[in-house]
């Protein structure tokens, strides 16, 4: 959060110390759910630490990411901020180091009107009215040795129930989204969701996925179908919801919250993750290309496909840190994966329809056969919304759009980022590199449309449709 | 507590805030053990708040009514309440979201001469002497999902024996009590008892039971029947005991502490349970009639039936709240219930000996067959208590009481409380319609009683006897 | 601590209060690891309650010893004298009433640069530079049901490594110790190591073993056989370890910590280990005669053939509680524990050799057949260091030391430690019954050497070797 957003030295800083143009290029992306605070962080934090007047609040050694945590943007911060930008607040209770009811008077802090302690506390701090924060994370990976807090599933499971319950108590209103998987590599996948929805019953809601990916292997083709992945992972975690659902005769079914994921490899090793001790240092900022850019729009394409079963997901870094923005000094600049982003959420309106793509294959080493052309499809109110990835690295995929019994009558607006190099990036001195341009290669005909999708291209296009 | 008991704003309060009486009124039962606090609200109660000068005490949000508690009336009110009414005191420590060390804390506070921590805590707060606190309840139901801290038995087991570790460390005088299951409908129900004994060993010295019972479907005669499951419950958990000692080869024996009972069915809504943030809310009061009255009566048979096990009983709540004693601004009324449990609290003096019952019965839809009479007998010092129910709703019964080897001399005094309708109430406007009255229907011949018992009534008479 | 080492009342304290003459004849002992705060304690102790000012340092009712600890010896006192006698500080966390982060708060207290919230405090409470305290237990006995906060190991597993994680994230430098089995005779002996260290996996570097012997039934004989069930336990351990690490495909490979060790059994009453509120009391304080410093000296062979798998061995207590030295208002006395000590200790600089010893045997009540004569063998820098004890009540052992292809040049340097009476024991009045004193048995001939073993006697015999 530190010099990307909250930066009162930057000349772009508004009263608040939040840096003007680092929210106005946010802004653009339209983002809802809005995660805080972060990753493994979360399960060290104590809210506490991070109200009240500044400078008394502690310097606290921050165990995830070995630096200094300053603690001049909490909780007050953070909710002003996302009413600012109109984000939905999702709050990471820390259930590493932190206790269930430390995190029930967060919730009491945050949402009940004045009269009891964590409340008039509130209200000290200035903000009279209750933020009513209805979005709420039961820890982060503690499936993880590497977590503050680790514990096997059922212990998980009984820390999780506990704090829902306490916080559901407090304000009914709330939900609540457990801890699943990490990865998929991990010995107690599936098992460990299992464990934890079984015994949460209805006191959770949402169960939250995450995943990184990257190119180790400089294998574009092989990379670039990894969103079949993301698909399988999906569907793991919604015939676990399921099959809980189906078990325990419970009428609510758990809906799934991706809130973590995106490309990170590059700025992994030891040197990237730890502080030193530094204040609020630099850390893991990934430089992102074009085959970046193609892999986050995948992402999107999966969500897109299972929005009856992803209810939430958040892109977990905003600036800097595995970011779409990035800043130095007052200067701002756009990553390649800050387009697609951007094209994917003025789209977003709708409802998600599953796509029927038949058309050329090929083999990739790590996840099967895939199309060449991965999509997904929004339908909105007189419109039609097209995602189309053509992950074909040299030829250009004709695509013809059939809206089945409905009728496509014209291309509203249609954009698309592409280029030759996978490898093609923007940089401080060169930000235009990889940009979102307009795309001019479609016709229609007879209700349906035919695309060009240029090769390594990721396309939005947006018909109008009766 | 607020506003029945404690509030000094009443025309009737002491100087210490305290309605005389109310406290008249409870001091006629003469009541033994009293548990503080009660029921859900302990397991998110931290001691501390309740102590220390009273404007210095915080408002809590209590997580179990969701009203807020002032904490006015905390533990040396409570401890000083108990003495003048001479009460043995029960303190039931915080295991849902309070910690093993914070148990032994209030402990420490309680019953350590001054010179450590939290005994000099307690002679700042103006009590020099120990208390003594002698009994001791480890958590309140956490069985139950809905409670702070639910944890699985063998978790809860873990907690409850390190709390009572410390808690004995610190005097070993005190008796504990650890949380037996709620209700027999648990999916845990027997298997938590075991595993909870078996793991507290010799640190815990009773197991507790709680039993609501009510009347939903309006059939009389099958409600009147209820106490034949009070009989089965408090048989299961003694063959637990039984067992346990068994297995462990442990020379203690574990005893049942019956802390919470009664009728409770009319106020159960969520509107009633829920104070919505107010100060103090009146919550739950039920309306007792004559059924209801009967039906306490029941429960008192059953305790004396099983005076072998059942070492302590408590009625959970004394004034307003599912309670004997209602007030109204400044006026106190007794309700139905507040009259058997009289009869038998005064008789109480004795040995409790199995009563043979021999006469007609009913097959009741829940509770399979029962006698008509319902009867428990303690044999004191020259006397012979009797407590007989008639449940036939429209026949006399007519007892004869024999002694066996021994003599019925004479009736010394004998009282009942009968009518003809069982909803028959007490109210501020007819506060007389449900009370005992003198019994007058006896005859002793030979060495033996016979007794007219009238139709739903509850009979409780003290023969002399040699 | 208070009295023994720290008493500012003592005229032989010096100016933090530390007794000269006890620290004199503690430093002659030159012993390397030093545990704080000890034993059951640990499972109580918050390391907060013992810094910053003494007049601000609240007295806490001991629940170990039901004693009063007035805290004016805490961690910075601690950790002063442990540089002041060049002891390796080894600090137990509290596992026992205290969290894994607060643990982790400890570290960043003694070991993190100036800047955080822990470290600053440090720089508060008058010390600059870090401690660097390198060695930490985690817990203390957990295993025990008479432990504060004891738990299953599968639970104190989860602690033990949420704690340890915590703890390297702060300082990857430091190693942890986990709690083994106190005693063989635990029902989960074997099984509580088998999945503490399964479970710990690389958080974890040592597994702790604790050893009290004694003689209760006056068998000499069998009572200075015993090393052979602390070579038992030392191997049973040891298999643990080796069995994890193939069972885990770990790199690393535990070790053990025999972190509490000694003779006690005289002492061991409720009157004993009781302090009944008093301030600082003292409490179990053995007299050690001759058969105990032969079995201290049991003990230090077997480490010494166990050098391999035992990296650490502390004699738990090293003033008046059962320690090699007492105090009596301003006197001192060495106990018969502390020459076999003395002997070993100024004689550890080199690598521990496999001795084979040929020779004859008994069988002893408890330990089945072992050799009279208990060896072990240092091979320093031109010289070997023999460890004899004969535990031969009558008899003097003749023994040939033979270098293998090595050859023995001349005897350097020889004590013993003999006596008639297994029983004779130095008080304040006779304070030198049992010394050590020049072995002259000794004579080297062709390479070899030929040495009288008196009866009842342990030596150390230290030879030039080529």
């Amino acid at each position: 959060m530190y010099e990307g957003v909250y930066d009162p030295t930057s000349r772009h800083a508004d009263e608040n110390g939040f840096r003007q143009d680092t929210l106005g290029a946010l802004r653009k992306l339209q983002m809802t759910a809005m995660r805080y605070p972060g990753g493994n962080f979360a399960s060290g934090y104590h809210w506490t630490d991070g109200i009240g007047p500044k400078d008394r609040r502690p310097s606290i050694y921050d165990k995830a990411w070995e630096s200094i945590e300053p603690n001049q943007f909490g909780t007050d911060e953070f909710l002003k901020l996302a009413r600012m930008m109109n984000w939905t607040p999702m709050l990471t209770v820390n259930l590493g180091t932190g206790t269930p009811e430390e995190a029930r008077d967060w919730v009491e802090y945050c949402n009940c009107p004045a009269g009891s302690r964590q409340a008039n506390l509130r209200v000290e701090n200035g903000s009279v009215e209750p933020y009513n924060v209805k979005l709420w994370c039961l820890g982060n990976e503690i499936d993880g040795h590497w977590q503050m807090g680790h514990a096997p599933a059922d212990q998980y499971a009984i820390r999780a129930q506990q704090a829902a319950r306490l916080m559901k108590d407090i304000d009914p209103e709330i939900e609540t989204v457990a801890c699943g998987s990490t990865t998929m590599s991990g010995s107690t996948y599936i098992d460990w969701d299992l464990t934890v929805l079984e015994h949460n019953g209805s006191d959770v809601d949402y169960i939250s996925l995450h995943r990184y990916v990257g190119n180790p292997e400089n294998d574009t083709a092989d990379y670039l179908a990894c969103s079949a992945s993301v698909d399988k992972r999906i569907e793991h975690m919604d015939a676990v919801c399921r099959v809980v659902q189906a078990k325990t005769r419970n009428k609510k079914r758990h809906y799934l919250c991706f809130d973590e994921w995106n490309v990170w490899y590059r700025a992994n090793g030891p040197e990237d993750t730890k502080g030193h001790g530094n204040f609020a240092p630099p850390l893991i900022e990934e430089a992102y290309n074009l085959e970046d850019a193609l892999v986050v729009a995948g992402f999107l394409n999966s969500f897109i496909r299972h929005a009856d079963s992803v209810k939430i997901a958040n892109l977990a870094q905003i600036v800097n840190v595995l970011a779409p923005i990035r800043t130095r000094g007052d200067d701002l600049l756009l990553q390649s994966i800050y387009h697609p982003f951007a094209m994917f959420s003025c789209r977003r309106e709708g409802v998600a329809i599953q796509p029927v793509v038949i058309g050329p294959t090929y083999e990739s080493r790590s996840y099967g056969r895939v199309n060449y052309v991965d999509a997904s499809v929004i339908l909105g109110d007189g419109v039609l919304h097209a995602f189309l990835i053509n992950r074909n690295l040299s030829e250009t995929a004709e695509v013809e759009i059939d809206h089945g019994r409905g009728k496509i009558e014209s291309i509203f607006f249609a954009e698309v980022v592409y280029g030759s190099d996978p490898k093609e990036s923007n940089t401080f001195e060169k930000p235009n590199q990889v940009i979102r341009r307009p795309l001019k290669t479609g016709v229609v005909s007879e209700g349906k449309a035919i695309i060009q999708l240029p090769p390594l291209s990721v396309s939005a296009i947006t018909f109008r449709v009766s």
